[in-house]
């Protein structure tokens, strides 16, 4: 299996996607977030890029849930933020929820270019690889969303994960930074990932803003199956 | 030390460098070379980004040896390449060399906006971190050259090199591409640097391009204690 990876979405040009699969990771906290919404029964997500988009399409669709953050905090007028703590069953089951996040809908958004799109996260990593295997991918990008255009210990810890889940089963060509992303994660096994997640100025800056618990959750590896998938008729995302 | 890594010179604007110290790395094989062309005798390294700029200063200054590369073979018309095995004494002492490389000396150029500038790879990765420390540095910005606009394994190895000697001697407040430089760096010593370094993607190029010598070469740590600098007054580079 061919893989390349890219540390920031903004690095990943959609002509670097034509004819390929794709994966987006935003660890901290969009897609570890949407596994977690659809675990808890929510119907779809929709990702947008931009709040009135996302304002025009909640009254388009009543029902609907608005979940957006800008700088890690909650979006004035919308029910949820980006906490993967708020997508409760009781709350977002069986709804359509418009998701509106600073890098990870943008990664989201960019991979569209790709021929099958799939969602990871710490979360997930295991039950990902199985489907990439499952999948027969043969030729992938790994799209680490970042943070405000720079690279991101979490995203790339995260691609790390996905990519030693896939070692012990698949042949595979990495372009560079996936063998750094790699490193990455083995190199962090000797502190533990929660510990080595922390690290992360984006952990850090959660933290900060009284968000420790839900960098806690993130760290948390492969307590789901859930691997959600973009469907490009539509524009939203499905478990 | 606050220090900020950038995996390419691309991802480091001149904003990101007012008023701080830069280092500049390509490890294959700019910064290499130009270590070399120093600890030979050469007087001076003048970069220059463009073949036809580097051919006009050839002929403003008589004596002056031109050297350059693209896509890792000699420029024609030019005396030497970007091989560290052209650079001899016998060739190069007292004179000075103008160098084109693709990548490196375009991240030198985009250096030149730092406070104070000099150049590492891993022949010198020691002295480096001695001379940071000797210079009293608190605010570096580590420029990986990359290849191609893309993060380049080889130098992203020799920033944690650089990284991993500082640490011993210095509180360090690294951002998260300088984690991950020391990360990749730590993590490639249980295979030994020489295998991690024949991993790079532009390694394998140039071994498939008969300059094995050359990665066998650079990837020699501390054989050097030569730090080139960057006068920018001249724009020229001295030991």
């Amino acid at each position: 299996m061919r893989i390349d990876c890219y540390f920031t979405h903004q690095f990943c040009e959609a002509k670097h996607l034509i004819g390929r699969d794709a994966l987006v990771i935003d660890v901290l906290r969009a897609t570890s977030s949407i596994i977690t919404a659809l675990e808890a029964g929510a119907k779809a997500i929709i990702p947008v890029a931009e709040i009135t988009e996302a304002l025009e399409l909640a009254h388009a669709l009543p029902g609907s849930i608005l979940a957006g953050e800008r700088e890690g905090e909650r979006l004035a007028g919308f029910e949820l933020g980006n906490s993967p703590f708020e997508f409760k069953p009781e709350i977002v089951g069986g709804r359509i929820i418009i998701s509106c996040s600073t890098n990870g809908t943008a990664a989201i958004t960019k991979a569209a270019s790709a021929k099958r799109i799939w969602l990871a996260a710490l979360l997930n990593s295991r039950a990902v690889a199985s489907k990439l295997l499952g999948e027969n991918v043969h030729d992938l990008a790994i799209i680490c969303s970042g943070t405000m255009a720079e690279p991101s210990l979490d995203d790339i810890l995260s691609a790390g994960a996905v990519l030693h889940q896939l070692t012990c089963s698949a042949n595979l060509l990495l372009n560079d930074s996936a063998q750094i992303a790699l490193s990455l994660y083995k190199n962090s096994l000797t502190i533990g990932i929660r510990k080595a997640l922390n690290m992360a100025s984006h952990a850090q800056k959660l933290i900060r803003f009284d968000h420790e618990k839900d960098v806690e959750y993130c760290s948390q590896e492969n307590i789901s199956i859930t691997v959600p998938w973009l469907n490009k008729q539509d524009g939203r995302i499905y478990s």
